[in-house]
């Protein structure tokens, strides 16, 4: 198997790309395709030993920054990382992408050059979430910010297969995010989608779901439109984030407090790593014609490790024929 | 001043509403009017010095539970503490209503009691939310799950005036809640909504508001659907708690951790405090003819205190009036 990795892709690229890409070619034994500037990749392949890791690198002299516009950007360097790592996907010389970079720049490049799985209306963009007890995938989170129950419908059966055939969950639970746990909850998005997913989903649906219910655990898939994903989503981390500041504030204006914080510091760092989406590795772009998936920006060498699995997984998983099939089912 | 107390409302009444109660009315040096079934709440008072305190009490035999179904109990139960105590706002026998019950119901027994300000399409469910520096007001929170951009305009012109004339804000930052910062980002409804509120607003519009700039304290009202708003609020909650959740765990499993967290609990409470919703007491129906506080429905004596002068300063800030005066300038 092959599975190109975006060098460029990350805050931390092409140091910690380099690094996690020859790691995960060593422990998982497929060939690594790092896609970007041949130079800069040699020189960080210098400083690790690669013996044993089946790597290659595929010369492209541009990429996309976190900071730059998708769409445009995409158009305007025609031999980005991304864009060069996308035709080979579709050529089949790799089969799958993995990038830490730019999520709305990859969504851009990969509908550019891959176009959507045939009857697809919309990808979409997913997360793994961590919950109390597992993880859930959620989608949309931001490609459509408006969205049609059919999109939902679709989005449903997608992550239904991923969760079936990459997560190995035989019987994914499926809910829709809403504002109250009954059917007839919800705005009229939710209650003009709940009648699709029954007929769509059958027992995998589990009817709507709230924030809580999705964090404790209780669900595999969360369905919703990329407005109120994407909201979802950002709320969690800064809210995680806010709670994390304040608490240490109010250590540090307490000596005996700063004290304790350093007794329990392997809890909190213990606490920090079950929820951290890093662990994860990368969520999937869902509905384009081939396999694209995305691990979080601030990727250490681990978490670009862990995103090269998910393709691998992905790939094994042959999601794009479960989606086609999917939706001859639907 | 006479401020209407529902005593049946809350996880903990009528204990902690006869308790807060009286606090307020000593504290305050106003007249508080316990709503509820004359005996118990007798017997409440009983327990307490009520010495300087300007207590009175008004009987009604019903009270809506935190379980039912809104609308339909209201009706079912005219004699209910909310439908007794509205009435007697729509008297002009007390100045404001009070109460930690269910919001929904009180959001139901207002619109029956009081109606609507003339001129206001929908009123609008609003909360104060912490952020790392002060606090904010967010709404519509989940009157109005399918929202026009009419009803954003005069969300976001009430929040306007109650940032105003109760939080003595004198030039309140408005923001509409979104998932980018650049004005054009975000969903139909908020695209449309954009131009409504910079023409009503004029400088006290900031623009779209991502979570994050919400949650840092960079705003003083969020505008936004009740349905993006209430998964924004659910989804802060259940974060936090399952945060809380995880930390938890991880302490117990380390001993040492287990010591350190003994020596940072004052740290830890002073996290909760500084976040905890009940701090600030309540948060008004907007848009109904007259002044209704909503407390949190686990609102212990301090924070029904709380409540009760959030109702006092919202009379002092003639917040009706104000918001009649504000819809003739939209």
């Amino acid at each position: 198997m092959k599975i190109a990795l975006d060098a460029m892709g990350g805050d931390h690229a092409p140091t910690v790309t380099v690094e996690g890409g020859i790691w995960a070619a060593r422990d998982f034994n497929v060939t690594v395709v790092l896609v970007g500037p041949e130079e800069r990749i040699r020189e960080e392949m210098a400083k690790h030993n690669t013996q044993g890791a089946s790597i290659e690198i595929v010369h492209a002299p541009e990429w996309i920054r976190m900071d730059e516009h998708p769409a445009t950007s995409v158009r305007a360097k025609p031999r980005n990382t991304m864009s060069v790592a996308l035709e080979m996907v579709k050529q089949g010389e790799v089969d799958a992408f993995v990038t830490c970079g730019h999520t709305g720049a990859a969504l851009a490049a990969s509908l550019f050059t891959l176009g959507r799985i045939r009857g697809i209306k919309r990808p979409a963009l997913t997360t793994v979430f961590p919950a109390l007890h597992g993880s859930f995938l959620i989608l949309d989170i931001g490609a459509n910010a408006d969205c049609k129950p059919e999109y939902l419908r679709q989005f449903a059966m997608m992550g239904s297969v991923y969760a079936e055939h990459v997560f190995g969950i035989r019987h994914p639970k499926v809910g829709i995010l809403s504002i109250g746990e009954e059917g007839g909850k919800g705005n009229a998005l939710v209650q003009d989608t709940y009648p699709l997913l029954e007929e769509a989903l059958g027992e995998r649906f589990i009817g709507n779901v709230e924030p809580k219910e999705a964090l404790r655990g209780d669900v595999d898939v969360v369905v919703t439109d990329g407005f109120t994903g994407n909201i979802f989503v950002k709320t969690a981390e800064a809210v995680a984030d806010m709670l994390m500041r304040v608490m240490k504030e109010e250590i540090k204006r307490r000596p005996l407090a700063v004290a304790g914080a350093l007794l329990a510091k392997p809890a909190f760092k213990a606490t920090g790593e079950r929820l951290d989406p890093r662990e994860y590795g990368g969520a999937p772009l869902l509905g384009v014609d081939g396999i694209v998936i995305v691990g979080h920006g601030r990727s250490d060498a681990y978490a670009v490790r862990n995103a090269v699995r998910m393709g691998i997984r992905a790939v094994d998983g042959d999601i794009v024929r479960r989606i086609r099939e999917g939706l001859t089912n639907l």
